[in-house]
């Protein structure tokens, strides 16, 4: 219960008490979820309500870093604070102290101190939208990626078919990729038409840095007709960065959902 | 043929010829569809790049004036120009003088020149987006309707279903409406639930000013579970405006389509 904590000073807890957040957010007006010492971020926005809510430094750990531009519906992280919260008293009191950015607490979890947004994470979720037309979005603007031509939704299925699975993604990472191994397993890479707009949503435990970017920039190409579909099995075969298409841009991709094997007892919005 | 018109003074053309563009915009930052003397309007947005475009003083006719706030996705608007253009090029040229406005063309067609894009519609169909969360819309805000409860759909839907067909909205009409008649025919009022969001598809031949807010605005309350659905019954029957519930913001509301008996050869984007 809220204020419990008060009684004890914190020398003599165990530990202090931790929280998930989930978290939604417009990528536009940020340098990406990063804390930077310059830049506006949205771990630094969250941080910096957190501080102004407790009065303490805090810090977040979040599950995935999602660059610059990049939206998220569903982004975890955690959080240790000094005292205990309710979750839904600390969602309000959150929300309250990020306006007016545009990000928003959707749900508080009271997790296990061993609970670690990113490190017990087990399945990332996101969803990348594309809308051919020639028009300029209006109502859509940032936040999905305008094509100026058609796109063949079959062709592009043909190409996705090929990256599901465990392989070495070399071809599709970044340069600046910092993990250990280009070696990951593809659960789902499903493209569909949802009126106007192409929706592609990639599913696997994790990804290397503009894994789905790049996937997607590379089956633009296909979906365009310049590239024949088995050309992405070459591709992915070349385990050669050059080999990959153009990197998608930002704006049409969002962290949908972030899944653990226990997963939290939401309270939610 | 574009240019053909050149070689005919005006004052020698039968006509002008006449065409209807379906326009997308973001209400948000309009004081509505309609020019105004002071005010930034979608009206004067897109009759200033077609002056742009052409030289000429332009005057546009919309379907529907939309209020401050309320966004389209298809309205429909028709034009006089002094010259044959092709669709396409007018479009691509009309949306390069757009910029940056957030007002896209979507889809040009020459009409015969008794088209009217308001007096032949016979078909407006509206959307309204609700999403019941606490936590603040930091992906759709200005998008949807933020209620901060849970809303009861079947309840919407049962509170809507009085309201379908002929009847004297009087009750669900603004006092500075200018119909000459407060009765209409509500074709349809389809309520469900999308994901997170309430979506409500609106459908008739023409509408009051703010019958679809004063129908949305009076079903929240049914939803929320203030009022009993047949409550919408008896506000309907009560042929008064101080019968009806609140006006519900502009910023859910979306212009969708509008329909022609003989649909415009629109060339799209």
């Amino acid at each position: 219960m809220e204020g419990l904590g008060k009684a004890y000073p914190l020398r003599y807890r165990a530990a202090m008490p931790r929280y998930a957040l989930t978290i939604e957010y417009d990528g536009a007006p940020f340098a990406g979820w990063q804390r930077q010492a310059d830049q506006p971020s949205v771990q630094g926005a969250v941080e910096a309500a957190l501080t102004r809510l407790t009065g303490d430094e805090v810090l977040i750990q979040g599950a995935g870093r999602t660059d610059a531009g990049v939206h998220a519906r569903g982004q975890v992280a955690h959080v240790d604070l000094a005292k205990d919260w309710r979750p839904f008293r600390l969602m309000e009191a959150l929300n309250a102290h990020l306006r007016p950015a545009p990000v928003a607490i959707l749900a508080v979890a009271a997790v296990a101190e061993d609970f670690h947004a990113r490190f017990s994470a087990v399945r990332r979720s996101y969803l990348y939208r594309l809308t051919p037309r020639r028009a300029p979005l209006a109502l859509e603007a940032g936040r999905s990626w305008q094509i100026r031509h058609a796109l063949d939704v079959s062709a592009m299925q043909e190409g996705a078919a090929y990256l599901i699975g465990k392989h070495d993604f070399t071809t599709f990472r970044s340069s600046i990729c910092q993990a250990q191994s280009p070696v990951k397993t593809l659960d789902a890479l499903e493209i569909t038409q949802v009126g106007a707009e192409i929706h592609c949503h990639v599913r696997a435990r994790s990804f290397l840095h503009n894994q789905v970017r790049s996937f997607i920039g590379t089956l633009e190409r296909v979906g365009a007709g310049a590239w024949p579909a088995a050309r992405v099995a070459e591709a992915l075969a070349a385990q050669d960065r050059s080999a990959c298409g153009p990197v998608a841009p930002a704006q049409g991709l969002y962290l949908m959902e972030v899944g653990y094997p226990h997963e939290p007892d939401w309270v939610q919005a």
